[in-house]
């Protein structure tokens, strides 16, 4: 079982981090619009970003200071504007929000990283930023890590936060998180970010390791409609300040705090897919039997994201026929008669064919009552078994409600 | 220009075809379920399939069938039920269903191609089935396309049939087809099904080849929530009655008949997006600039099919963002300062960034309101440039309205 404890604090939870989110007048809401991460000493740096053509400034931004050095004093970033199509303009807008910050933390520029979230073409404006970043150190706190959780936001309407604790070296070892999604993965005002922070002591490869492979099993497996963002940006900090020594292998302590950072990045991409535009549960969906890990995670996303499914949880109706219609179109080869799908404790299909569960018939009818009462539950489980494979698997989505179309319909304009 | 007109009759307009269409008591409502389009010859038969691994048991049937001989007499088509996920008894029904259609038209069983559409796990009634088939073989008119077109329907809302004419030799040749889609590609009440009908004399190995490549141009360039069905079906009968001589290479008349053949296809496939599962309008990408073709119908298909631009279209908000965005991770390369979108002549982004059409400034809000005026118009334009390739593709879809999720949460229970 999991070898740590959830604590409070966010990403100021562990040892030596501030934090800060102010308004600055980003958002035309003003509400929070800019959050601020801060280690007091020279922290390791991994970051995993989108995988999309077009790019925001400060992704292009962070992939370059992650190649030249693998460490960061602070992340900042800002809501309202994703700073994406907008040239050589948003480039260098990115370069100076990283002085302007660098100038009033004392530190130099280029141990600062960026994140962007908001309306894509949309500069940020820079005279508002300027005259908000002494405002903002001046807010940081070693209890900051709410406020920054709140100010990444945009359409999300809750905060996304965590904390964990283990014991390494007979020491407390801390790793906090927050995150923001939505319209997840997607392109305005809804781009996922997550920012962790870590007190361990880890080499640097071993350290972008572990977060790729988190991010694969987390983050990368959240679906809410199928479009990744200009901007999805995950950054992880170590600062060492647990006092333990090096983590540089993945045996014994490395295992440990790898399982650790999936556990916590798990954590964040279920609070995301649950806080989806308009969703009214969460929707997990756990493939067994497949040829191996990868082509089981593609089966999961696939039904995690297909519009049908999505609509038939929304409608609370037990359609396993549109669930198997989405393991089929995966791109996974199985055979038909193998597959086997549940709904929570409802086992619907095996070898293929529906148990006597259908539309009609009294008992027939009671449990489609009770699978339709399962369906009411505020997370819903879909277990599909392909075949006698090897490989696992797990996605997570939420139902697509009459509210998505009408956030994303009437966004804009 | 085309070498072609549209002409009256449907699957019956080339010669020594007959059509019907019944109402057999499958679909609870009592409309129009069971189609079938007769050859009063022998017709070569070519035919494309779902690639779901989760099939209909009449798309094994007709793989098999076409496998085994390359020709047919007839397509029986019933609507209510899908016969997917139904086992050997499904199996078993297929066979029985080619039986009765072919003692009662005095044929061999082994000349009819079959499709099904409707509730997966749901078998055929066979005992009405069978008492239909007389009466539905008794109603074959050489005027019959109508009715079969209507009884193919499920969720759509318009029959969705064309025909057009060429000369060939001196002759007429004619070509017809009739489709349906709506909740397309999905597996629960709206497969994709389409049945081409042509009195050319052809090579059967060209007019696979023919078929294949103009379903790639059309019908797998749709998508209206980019889920696939059990049971998605294109079967093209060409029975010579045209009595020029056989085409045999895609050469002068071979050019002329694939190229009338895409044609065709592509009516059905945009009249299948622009019915689709509430639809407001037909939605066309046009993309440039790429590689090869492949890589262009690819982005193509990636912006027609993201939520999020279906979202926006509904929204009538001429929101560029989300068309750079999807055409970012559509997973082909290119540099987005090359990127360039528009929206019907309105240009949009060019070099990869915004022009001056903001949502802020008078001239940019006339600029702005003439294009939400746009996007009224019942088909909408997306040309997106990605670079200097030579490659282009073109792909359809339709917005996402508050009723695609309405039909599709109501469905079944």
């Amino acid at each position: 079982m999991a070898d740590w404890q959830v604590i409070e604090g966010g990403v100021t939870a562990p040892r030596g981090y501030q934090g800060a989110g102010i308004a600055a007048g980003l958002k035309p809401s003003q509400e929070l619009d800019l959050a601020l991460i801060f280690s007091e000493t020279e922290a390791i740096a991994a970051g995993v970003f989108t995988t999309s053509k077009v790019r925001a400034a400060c992704v292009d931004y962070c992939r370059q200071r992650l190649q030249a050095k693998r460490s960061a004093r602070a992340i900042l970033c800002n809501a309202g504007q994703a700073n994406a199509a907008t040239g050589e303009q948003g480039w260098q807008d990115a370069l100076s929000s990283a002085q302007l910050l660098g100038n009033s933390l004392n530190i130099p520029p280029d141990t600062i990283l960026l994140a962007s979230t908001g309306v894509i073409g949309k500069s940020i404006p820079m005279d508002r930023l300027g005259k908000a970043i002494p405002q903002l150190t001046g807010a940081l706190t070693p209890d900051g890590s709410d406020a920054a959780a709140k100010a990444i936001l945009t359409t999300d309407l809750v905060p996304k936060s965590i904390a964990l604790e283990t014991i390494i070296d007979n020491r407390p070892v801390r790793m906090g998180g927050i995150a923001k999604g939505s319209g997840m993965i997607h392109p305005n005002m809804a781009t996922m970010l997550a920012f962790i922070t870590c007190d361990a002591a880890v080499s640097t490869s071993l350290w972008q390791e572990m977060l790729t492979e988190a991010v694969g099993h987390s983050f990368n497996q959240v679906t809410i409609d199928g479009d990744t963002s200009t901007n999805d940006t995950v950054i992880a900090l170590a600062n060492g300040q647990s006092r333990t020594k090096a983590i540089t292998t993945l045996e014994k302590d490395g295992e440990k705090l790898a399982a650790m950072l999936v556990s916590l990045c798990q954590y964040l991409a279920k609070a995301i897919a649950r806080d989806g535009e308009g969703a009214t549960c969460l929707i997990e969906v756990q493939v067994s039997g497949a040829p191996d890990q990868k082509a089981a995670r593609q089966v999961a996303r696939t039904i995690a994201g297909s519009s049908l499914v999505k609509a038939a949880i929304f409608g609370r109706d037990p359609n396993w026929g549109r669930i198997a219609a989405a393991a089929g179109r995966a791109g996974v080869p199985f055979h038909q008669d193998q597959l086997r799908i549940q709904l929570g404790d409802f086992l619907l299909m095996e070898n293929g064919q529906p148990l006597p569960f259908g539309r009609e018939g009294a008992s027939n009818y009671l449990k489609l009552a009770a699978a339709g009462a399962y369906l009411q539950e505020d997370t819903v489980l879909i277990s599909v078994c392909i075949g006698n494979g090897a490989g696992t698997g797990v996605a997570w989505g939420c139902d697509l409600s009459y509210d998505y179309v009408k956030i994303n319909a009437e966004y804009t304009t």
